[in-house]
């Protein structure tokens, strides 16, 4: 091979090593959207069974995290990337721990599922947490797309999304209130509520991360702790 | 100067840079515990202006965070480390993350500290809340001295302890949730309890993230979602 030929092949495996990163954190994405899904199911549906699974399988997103922390960190120390290949690897670096943390926040979920023995009827709190749960599972959602397609215009909507998760948030934990001080023999089981809609919020902030740092990657500019009226004006255009 | 002096410039400089972030990380640290610290006060003297003083300071924590960050990138960039000096890279890029959290829990606690204007009396939840502050604030410092001076039997000790915040965080639950149902007026109050417990408690749980980003970078191994006794046998003389 002459030096240009190698060049070429280096750079051509570089490309497939960042690509197969890429893809696993799709994998990895895949899964953790499926866990918090089984999580809200067992919430609606009360059904320990599946939510021991979910708890069971928190392992398989420990995995994807560790392994693909390893193999940045290779990247890392045998290619030198620069510019936006560094910031992909740094943004992927960041995005697996979040994604670990949003699939804790399943798992706490689905502990909150197992101890729920009957829902908490006679209230309008079951279709509130039903509605933040799909609200948060979009999010998550089109959270992964934006990751995988670079789509920054979609990372903006995504983040201004979360302050309908925080009002809807509020509004539930008011009125969780309110039934509790109805009625304080259901504090307990309104408390597994609450914990639950918690879990949900956390969620709705990492997703806001991790577009952060889709922008970060697709424009070069750490965008945490920037308002998102500052950010679109950066951005526009 | 000869090639020689050349590479131990190169490599000095290279030094300098890394011990001048370690330095940064200690200063961070220090804010934050500082933070902390201010929080707890205003939560147990219920000093409003204490507590606003807090969520005001946070902005330093983040800028502390975007700074050290973009140092780190600039030295994977420019210095491509390896071994254990990419691993302290690496280790100093997770370890703010968790810092700046730890800061956004301090000013969780501060917001609470600033509604309750009055304390909860009539109870031992009060001297609960302060033990538990206690606890958690001596974990942080810990996790810091660990993290600088790389102990790495401190940073298990400190992990350690996590247990006996769990507990703690366990039984001020159960005991807030008791004295909700005999006097369900005091539920708001004693929510803005039950949020600052989560908050410590999740600092007790981000400084045991801290301390494994230590052991991986003195032992280069990922002990993260492993037990602690595994930990210990792998790390044991």
């Amino acid at each position: 091979m002459t030096t240009t030929q190698l060049t070429q092949h280096y750079s051509q495996q570089f490309d497939a090593d960042l690509n197969q990163i890429r893809n696993q954190v799709a994998q990895m994405g895949a899964l953790v959207e499926e866990q918090l899904q089984h999580a809200l199911i067992a919430l609606q549906s009360s059904t320990p069974a599946q939510a021991k699974e979910v708890i069971a399988n928190d392992y398989k997103v420990n995995a994807y995290d560790v392994d693909i922390d390893e193999q940045c960190t290779r990247i890392l120390a045998l290619r030198h990337p620069t510019a936006s290949d560094l910031r992909l690897v740094l943004a992927v670096i960041k995005t697996t721990a979040d994604l670990e943390r949003i699939g804790d926040e399943a798992k706490r979920i689905a502990r909150m599922a197992a101890h729920i023995n009957a829902r908490y009827t006679g209230s309008n709190l079951n279709n509130r947490i039903e509605h933040l749960g799909r609200q948060v599972g979009t999010m998550l959602h089109r959270t992964l797309q934006a990751f995988m397609q670079l789509d920054i215009a979609e990372a903006i909507a995504v983040a201004r999304e979360d302050d309908r998760v925080d009002r809807e948030y509020e509004g539930l934990m008011r009125e969780s209130m309110t039934y509790m001080m109805e009625d304080p023999r259901a504090i307990p089981k309104l408390m597994d509520i609450i914990w639950s809609a918690r879990s949900l919020e956390r969620i709705g902030d990492r997703c806001c991360n991790i577009c952060e740092y889709v922008l970060y990657f697709v424009k070069g500019k750490d965008v945490r702790h920037i308002s998102l009226e500052k950010i679109q004006q950066t951005f526009a255009g």
